[in-house]
């Protein structure tokens, strides 16, 4: 029986969710791979803190390259996070010979394809489902069952912070704060939100993505991001009165040999499979030429769905241990495709503004849609009680990108509009 | 580049739909696979019959030994359907160390293990994802994704015909017998539809799915199976006033080292994921230890879909063969669970019946589950105009259903219930 003697590198949540799955299911991951399966070493910052699972003390250090450089250890796993470091111990590890599994997306959105690289060159594989939607199998899905069909968009509610937030503010009627507050209480949100609250964390998320599901290149700067701290309550029960949900929502297409990848909040039809997706859950819908649609719905992230995620990662590498093939698997992606020009992205929108409540007010904005050739699709108005201005939502028909902006901006140039956002709306 | 040569028994609309993503993306295929893919022969009843693809006619052929006996081929893709003449098929194929491809559910239920050793034996491959939901990649990710992971139960909706008639008497009112024919006739059911609508094909299904994901041997006898024949759009109206939705559900749940597995007419509350699976889409839902509850949705089965999974399925073949490791993969179950006795199952339970509408018939009722300890959670009851009786619908708690059946026999014998009928329900 081949052995695969692991190195861990950090032993936090999820790290220790590792230690737990890989000591209880210790026989069946043997009858699994055909290989014994040891954890040899684990980097930690300080070996005397308490540990939340039985470990030998000897197992532990705090020189990484007792595991790095350690020629009895054949599998890496990096949990440490963070870009810079993280890339420096992996490409030491690859250079080594050792194979890798990661669950840091940061770190695979930026250096992803020099890493695949890399990797292949020594033999060695590189593994990282966790490092997208922790509990949603979905990289091993557009690798293997997807490999002969051809995926051409894909929209996804991929970061669990953020769909929590909406989802408190839609549901229980909060404002962004107070949901943010709730969000950081229950350990949903970090202290400091911002790579998720701006949309960062799950552009990352569409690199990896896209990077596989096209097999191309994808750098992170080919996102076009906004975040969720312009959403207010309002924003959301005008869309819900409507038949709209809004999520932050990732969406990658390709079409005519162009790609655009885009995370913005967009409204989603109700009935879209998307808009019930709740709370910290995730969920990745793909249209592919011969599938269809399908979608995957998990948890988001969390120490248990991360960690199955990395242990299912090291079932692979494993099994490729045993069959001498580690390495085979890696797909380096060749085609190019250039970004998407504005000019080309059709889309609906929908318009929420405070107008003001006088004759006349109301032709002054459908006169200026006639104009610009967009057409409107749903449309709802209540006046605010004592107050001048009503409330208006509108959602309208496909249009142009660049021309619905150039025409938004002279909207709100009109004297009967007091202020007016818009957001992108995906179909049903 | 090594040479996969294949033969593929069958040509229909599965097998046409195969060939052509063969064709189509040949370069593709190979230069993911490591392998060059040839079609050599095809098993056909009729050579001389119009094709929807182009296809050299040498390659035809009405002989299933030029296929399965012919040193050449290395892959078998058995599209035939039916159980006795596939298995023949199949295992000559195995002997004759084929690696073999099938999307036949009826035979992998019946004969799935004994087909998979045979296979182990001769070092040779057996892939069956398009055999469960064609449209989702669920095998794969059951012995992949969650390998490290335990599953305790899977809900699935996994026949599309049923679901296109339930979503249709729901949605458009229809009767059961009108939204057989429009299944009918857009092709979602057979003429004969005894299979799909008796909960056949589902159990077969859910034989196929419990077997892999609990690593247990499953036969089609332990499955207790109740089609959706007696679902009337009244039963379906009613479950919707208490804020349900009726599926042919598929549960396979382990507890206490028993199984059960069961399809049956089930009522989800309307939030349940699952609930909003229409027409003829399939999904399946999956709680597991670690990674808590994931689903995966997609379309039920059509020529895309079950051409895409199987040729998945090849693309997975020739890796092996290109690794020389075919055979290595496959998984025989050895655990063994006995089936789930009904005095140890609990669960909720939908009541819908007439009752005669005069004083003192409701705490006859109530008294009766009173007596048996059930209590009763939700209930509606509406007057049925120009009549004497009324109509009333009882979501119970949760109860043994031992006691629930005998309780209800009780209950059927009242003097003042004119008919009744139930309904097993899930928890949200």
């Amino acid at each position: 029986m081949k052995k695969v003697s692991v190195g861990l590198l950090g032993f936090g949540t999820v790290g220790t969710g590792v230690v737990r799955l890989l000591t209880k299911d210790k026989e069946r991951l043997e009858e699994r791979t055909g290989c014994q399966i040891q954890l040899e070493k684990i980097l930690v910052r300080n070996k005397n803190r308490a540990r939340k699972v039985l470990i030998d003390n000897r197992k532990l250090t705090t020189d990484v390259y007792e595991i790095l450089d350690n020629p009895k250890i054949n599998v890496i796993i990096e949990l440490i996070g963070g870009i810079d470091q993280a890339y420096r111990y992996i490409l030491r590890a690859l250079k080594n010979k050792k194979n890798v599994i990661t669950a840091n997306k940061d770190l695979m959105a930026s250096y992803g394809e020099e890493l695949l690289l890399e990797a292949r060159t020594n033999h060695c594989d590189l593994y990282y489902e966790a490092s997208v939607a922790g509990g949603i199998p979905i990289l091993r899905t557009l690798t293997d069952s997807l490999a002969s069909d051809r995926i051409n968009k894909m929209i996804g509610i991929v970061n669990g912070t953020t769909n929590y937030i909406l989802s408190k503010m839609s549901s229980e009627g909060l404002s962004y704060e107070k949901a943010l507050s709730s969000a950081q209480r229950l350990g949903f949100a970090e202290s400091d939100p911002t790579s998720d609250v701006e949309g960062l964390d799950a552009a990352r998320k569409m690199v990896i993505l896209s990077h596989l599901a096209y097999s191309i290149p994808v750098q992170l700067a080919d996102v076009s991001i906004k975040g969720i701290t312009d959403v207010t309550r309002e924003d959301i029960q005008f869309a819900k009165k409507l038949g709209y949900t809004i999520k932050l929502v990732g969406v990658s297409e390709v079409s005519n040999g162009a790609i655009d990848i885009r995370v913005e909040p967009t409204l989603l039809p109700d009935l879209h499979p998307l808009a019930s997706v709740e709370n910290e859950n995730n969920a990745i819908y793909v249209h592919s030429e011969a599938l269809g649609q399908t979608m995957y719905y998990g948890a988001g992230a969390g120490e248990g769905p991360t960690a199955v995620s990395v242990v299912s990662d090291l079932i692979s590498v494993a099994r490729n241990i045993a069959l001498n093939v580690t390495g085979n698997h890696i797909f380096i992606p060749k085609k190019e495709l250039h970004s998407r020009k504005d000019s080309l992205v059709e889309s609906q929108f929908f318009i929420r503004m405070h107008m003001k409540d006088e004759p006349g007010s109301f032709s002054k904005l459908t006169d200026l849609f006639r104009e610009q050739s967009i057409s409107l699709g749903k449309l709802y108005q209540e006046p605010i009680p004592s107050s001048d201005v009503a409330e208006v939502a509108i959602i309208t028909h496909i249009t142009n990108k660049v021309l619905f902006e150039n025409s938004f901006a002279m909207l709100k140039k009109l004297d009967v509009v007091v202020n007016a956002k818009y957001f992108r709306v995906e179909r049903g």
